[in-house]
């Protein structure tokens, strides 16, 4: 009986050495065949060159719905389609305005409506503004804090080496502020940007409201006036802020997911996701969040179709609607009939930005997750052996009842913020390497899954 | 006799395992205190925007000598000097310009002088162009290499993930060009600019000349019009280039190492060096190349005294003068004196850029190596962890013959040859938070090995 096991045990060892060796020889034709043509770079610059950005319920992305389909069947997918989906339609209008008033002086403040803000009259809204840290000292505010302007001005925490998680710790402010602020009275909201950037850049982003407060507009000012606004507070605590904004919401519409796979030879009902997000804030041309998810999946089939390969189970391209504010494309596709028959073994996302990759982080049972640990030695053919435990993403959060290891690409970090959800994030800072080194990963990882099975 | 060894080995193991908790605590702090302000990219503006590029030999080089020293003194070093050492001093001078000629049409080309070339008489040098790959290609010529210009235009291998191996793939074209072309009778060299990005920037750098062939001038083209050359060739092999360029090489001179330490508490006379080369090249202002190196090894002195740290044995920053065209900074600071009362136990180099980093390379004898390579997981607090074998630095280099452990900082690689030895090397692309994360890792790395010996 021992013996027996222990045959059985040499015999698994002996197939999985086996298939990472042949799985090491397609990861360096990927390699080799990505790094000499950058088709995912040339992708990219194409969306935001001729699109630019694309919010939900925009012409932008409706023409970006068209251009992947394009692409995908030219990069060789078996098929191509897209699936339909509500999502919110809100827009940013041409004012975005705010100043601060101390002392008889005007100082223009550089700021930009937050996504799903309400607008403002004309005039604006006007109130005393109150710095805040955190929600505590909102609550604390109690009374005083009727009519005012909550300024919310917790910056990053500098010393998180992971910049994701010192957005991680900032962002409620920009998410919930609003909500909070209105339960005191308040009649607006500014929220600090949310970057380790010093600049005069605001960034954007999606915030809520609460159904049992009122809906108060919201901005985010660069972190420069951040500062400038807080000195002129300590000098002057009388000092106001006027926010002008002429955002408005407009009734749902009809948008679509876009999808392409190469069908499994063998189990074309077991299928590995790669995805990103094919929406964008509507500042900058949304090149690192998520254009280069969008390149980096679409070239994940391109590879593999011009290698001739064709993979056991299928692997399938699926580029979400409306990420940024609603989410509405990956619930839409967590709820599809067609989900019963097919089972979704894994499913990968790039939302991180189109940097170096290090590595993946990995939520699923510790027996997946064992097993795709196995692949870091091969993934390091592209220095992206970094294994971690927990990640995944937005969109493919919503698989996790289906069983799926959710698979996040995580590059490196720094520069993120730098750009994210502003007028910086453009193509001219994504490096073409870097991209496709990440979009590489992204098919040695789905493409060894799709032959081995999870 | 078992049981004895037995407890001597729990009882170092468990040594080590606290030195390493100490080590935890103290790496945080330097992570902690070196992301909160971000001192080494401070310095680096510094030191380009107000000296800019400091060639070996000029006034630049010079005032980077007083800089560095006032910059170590207030970073709290002990003690602070200089060691002379005699320098090569080539300039450039006014005129690099190059231009095709092919079917009676001029065809500008964007080149600049290599470091060390001739120059060339007013009316500069005229050849029929032979575009070659290889030195074999170049002997294959024979007879009919006479009177030519040799095009050196092999490209750096673009599916290799590390740069750095691209590089050495394609850098004997420039650095032996002109000596293997004057063999056989050619009267100048153009070379393609070393980097993988396609731009119209030549790269300088150093080349080098045999006292048997004739000493002919040498100049690198920028990647497109490298292109643009060969394509032109095909049209027209009876296309002729001319090279015009000013450069003179002048007497050597006296110049300066610079020198800062703090001296260990317990074994002064132990060194971990710490360095970079305070030389760049005359072209754009020596930010990566090696401005971060300088900045990092002045901010891990900075650290330490900011964080009242003491090590037992002594911490010392080693600028060397002149790696760029003659390590004489380097060969001078291995044959000192005082090298045979002092005792090198390692030496950590950043050359490499100021780029994210990932880890160390290193070259030492296996017990060492095996010792170093215990740091990783202290050196992931700044995700610094990876260790791999071979690497150093050319500074540190000649240190070898002392068993010094030989260690280089490795950053990410991608980007670092589209600005090298460039007009492109500026402030602009070094991103704050990823030099300081390499100061911080050659603070925490110096620091341990400062404590435990080696």
């Amino acid at each position: 009986m021992r013996i027996t096991r222990y045959i059985v045990i040499t015999l698994a060892a002996a197939t999985f050495l086996t298939g990472q060796g042949m799985h090491r020889e397609t990861a360096e034709r990927m390699k080799d065949r990505g790094l000499s043509t950058l088709d995912s770079y040339e992708m990219l610059k194409e969306l935001t060159g001729t699109i630019g950005h694309r919010l939900s319920g925009s012409d932008g992305y409706e023409k970006a719905v068209l251009w992947s389909q394009r692409r995908l069947k030219e990069a060789g997918a078996d098929s191509v389609w897209t699936e339909p989906v509500m999502v919110p339609r809100w827009v940013r209008g041409p004012v975005e305005k705010a100043f601060a008033r101390s002392g008889g002086k005007n100082h223009e403040l550089t700021v930009c409506a937050l996504g799903g803000t309400v607008g403002t009259e004309k005039k604006g809204v006007t109130g005393r503004v109150i710095e805040v840290r955190s929600f505590d000292d909102v609550r604390a505010l109690g009374e005083s804090a009727k009519g005012a302007v909550l300024f919310f001005n917790r910056p990053f925490d500098r010393t998180r080496v992971n910049t994701g998680e010192a957005y991680g710790g900032a962002v409620n402010q920009r998410g919930s502020g609003a909500i909070e602020a209105a339960k005191v009275g308040a009649v607006g909201v500014i929220v600090r940007s949310m970057t380790n950037a010093m600049d005069d850049e605001p960034h954007t982003g999606a915030m809520r409201y609460d159904s049992a407060v009122p809906k108060i507009p919201a901005a985010a000012v660069s972190t420069m006036d951040a500062e400038m606004l807080s000195a002129l507070l300590k000098k002057d605590p009388g000092t106001t802020v006027t926010i002008q904004l002429s955002a408005q919401s407009h009734p749902d519409v009809l948008s679509s997911n876009v999808i392409g796979e190469i069908r499994g030879s063998e189990f074309p009902e077991q299928i590995v996701l790669v995805g990103g997000h094919l929406d964008s804030w509507d500042k900058g041309t949304g090149a690192h969040d998520d254009g280069s998810g969008v390149a980096q999946s679409i070239e994940v089939i391109k590879l593999m179709k011009a290698l001739g390969l064709r993979p056991k189970r299928t692997i399938r391209v699926v580029l979400f609607a409306n990420e940024e504010n609603g989410l509405k494309g990956a619930l839409a596709y967590a709820s599809r009939d067609a989900n019963v028959r097919e089972r979704h073994i894994a499913a990968i996302e790039s939302d991180a930005g189109g940097f170096l990759p290090r590595g993946f982080g990995i939520s699923a049972d510790s027996i997946k997750f064992g097993k795709l640990t196995q692949y870091a030695s091969l993934l390091d053919v592209v220095g992206a052996g970094k294994i971690t435990a927990g990640g995944g993403g937005a969109d493919i959060g919503p698989l996790k009842p289906f069983g799926t290891a959710l698979i996040g690409l995580s590059p490196e970090s720094q520069r993120y913020f730098d750009y994210h959800h502003s007028n910086h994030d453009t193509i001219d800072k994504v490096h073409p390497r870097e991209l496709e080194l990440g979009a590489i990963a992204m098919a040695i990882l789905s493409w060894a899954i799709a032959q081995d099975g999870l």
